[in-house]
């Protein structure tokens, strides 16, 4: 077994590597001067069960590019076999089509990194399920709720708190995590977004009791945080006595970071499948989890062939 | 035939476009927050003959995976035929392995062009002709050499000229040049770059007469410009009245515009296959030739599905 790492999160890779008690591959990914990627691994990997850590976050594209050419790279130098492992798998938003004439750049992707070379993929709470049906290899599709529960437990006391869906399509989420925190687990509470006319502006319908309870809003991705901030301001508005969020990817584009301080939200929870910027390290109301663990076992479980039933529920 | 653009190069495809006397089909290529693109075609294609025209030039990573997704989108609106019509085709130069452990991008580029769609593709001035090896579907590559014949020949006296290649790589394409301008064909000099020993700067032997004369240097792609300057540097110490370039792409990254404006280089004639930045359009050493009607005339004969064995020689 081997690691390597790709530029789009060294820090999660070297905390993998730690956790496996191995050294990363000694690799470049350097730039030509017109910015194309040139890929150079140092060491032989003939032979080897190669895993390349590469999260598809932004930039995407480079990131893609650069997990893409390093496959090929890997495949040329003879390694056995590849796995792509992609903590967070950009562009995974675009599963389907949302209108006619548009693509389904998911599963390009997926035929992408395919094509590349890759053996198979390893990924964490993507965005749908189905995206594993893109792929004609194999495939894990981890989940950080174990760890997010864990931390929910530990931070909070659990006779009054509501697990809250920011809206519908994520209830059965929210559901999961609900089920696994207390003997009996927690009541569910899920917004419910109406749009009444065109040009108008949402009304946030609240379907369970959150009064006098602290809120767990619990989804997949936080991009640009309007959704979680506009939950949060409702679940106050509506008694709830604080509201907190844990979430699988931390994207936190746009207004995302400006938005979050100048909300009602007391804390976001996420794990470090997108590495952080300076700016949001800045934030003192974002609190990254390491996945390294959970991610470092099931690549060693991978490498042994052996069973993964227990640990990809 | 319908023809779409990418965003690398809408000038170009504006110039098809109208050589073609045809509307580009209307499309969106914008970008979500978090900077992942989205494709959207306004116009119904299904059963059409449709060309998507767009140089995977800087960033690259940015116009692959633009170039990509449309095709995606393309391939699922139901589209007869998908040419991808790349006239700078990025990663060429990595078209061969220049260590152990390390990719062919170009290779890989043209697998992936392939499963994203394409039907076919058509390139110029490719930087290697072998490239069309790379590929499993039917590739057309243009050459920008006649017309920028016909320019030499428009702007120099050609009694005193001699064709030049600023390395041993370039003698063939400088060749077919020579060849090409006055009746018995131009002289040819072939700039032959040494390096005596390691950490000693190289050493530019020049093969062939160019005391006296006008020299135009030929070659397929201009980046840094560290090759050309430092030929026309050498071929003036010789003794050249004058030196001018020819070059297919104008890549012009780095340094470029500095050392062209610096060095004894009189012009640098590039075509429009690269889009040229509000810098490059302020040097007035830098020309531009539309390869527009070259590009436009392939397209409507590939379109007819008639011989293109007469263009494409
Ligand atoms: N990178 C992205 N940023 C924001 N929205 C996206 C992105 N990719 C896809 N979408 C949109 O998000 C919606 C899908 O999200 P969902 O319904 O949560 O699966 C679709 O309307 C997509 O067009
Ligand atoms: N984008 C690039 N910019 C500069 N050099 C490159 C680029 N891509 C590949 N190369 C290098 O250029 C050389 C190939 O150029 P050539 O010998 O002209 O075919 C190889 O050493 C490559 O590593």
């Amino acid at each position: 077994m081997k690691i390597l790492a790709g530029n789009s999160n060294r820090p999660l890779a070297e905390a993998i590597a730690a956790y496996l008690k191995m050294p990363l591959v000694s690799a470049d990914v350097r730039r030509f001067s017109d910015n194309e990627i040139f890929v150079e691994i140092h060491e032989n990997v003939r032979g080897e069960d190669v895993f390349v850590i590469q999260s598809t976050s932004y930039p995407a594209n480079d990131h893609v590019m650069e997990l893409l050419i390093t496959i090929d790279a890997l495949k040329r130098a003879s390694a056995r076999r590849i796995t792509a492992v992609i903590p967070y798998f950009g562009y995974a938003r675009q599963d389907r089509k949302p209108g006619p004439r548009t693509p389904i750049t998911a599963k390009l992707v997926a035929n992408l990194i395919t094509v590349a070379g890759a053996d198979r993929v390893l990924t964490m709470d993507l965005h749908a399920g189905q995206i594993q049906g893109f792929f004609d290899i194999p495939t894990d599709n981890l989940f950080a709720m174990p760890v997010l529960v864990k931390d929910v437990k530990q931070n909070f006391d659990i006779n009054d708190l509501v697990v809250v869906s920011p809206d519908v399509g994520g209830v059965v989420r929210a559901r999961a995590h609900a089920k696994r925190i207390g003997d009996d687990g927690l009541p569910l509470a899920i917004i419910d977004k109406r749009r009444e006319r065109a040009n108008v502006s949402e009304v946030m319908h609240i379907i369970g009791e959150v009064e006098g309870k602290a809120c767990i809003l619990v989804d997949d991705i936080v991009d640009t945080a309007g959704t979680l901030c506009n939950a949060a301001d409702a679940l106050m508005k509506a008694g709830a006595t604080s509201v907190s969020a844990y979430v699988a990817h931390g994207v936190l584009s746009g207004k995302a970071l400006e938005r979050i301080e100048n909300s009602a939200i007391e804390s976001v929870v996420v794990t470090d499948s997108i590495k952080a910027t300076e700016a949001i390290r800045a934030c003192n109301k974002i609190r990254y989890i390491s996945m390294a663990p959970l991610i470092g076992e099931a690549m060693k479980r991978i490498s042994e062939e052996s069973s993964v039933s227990v640990l990809f529920h």
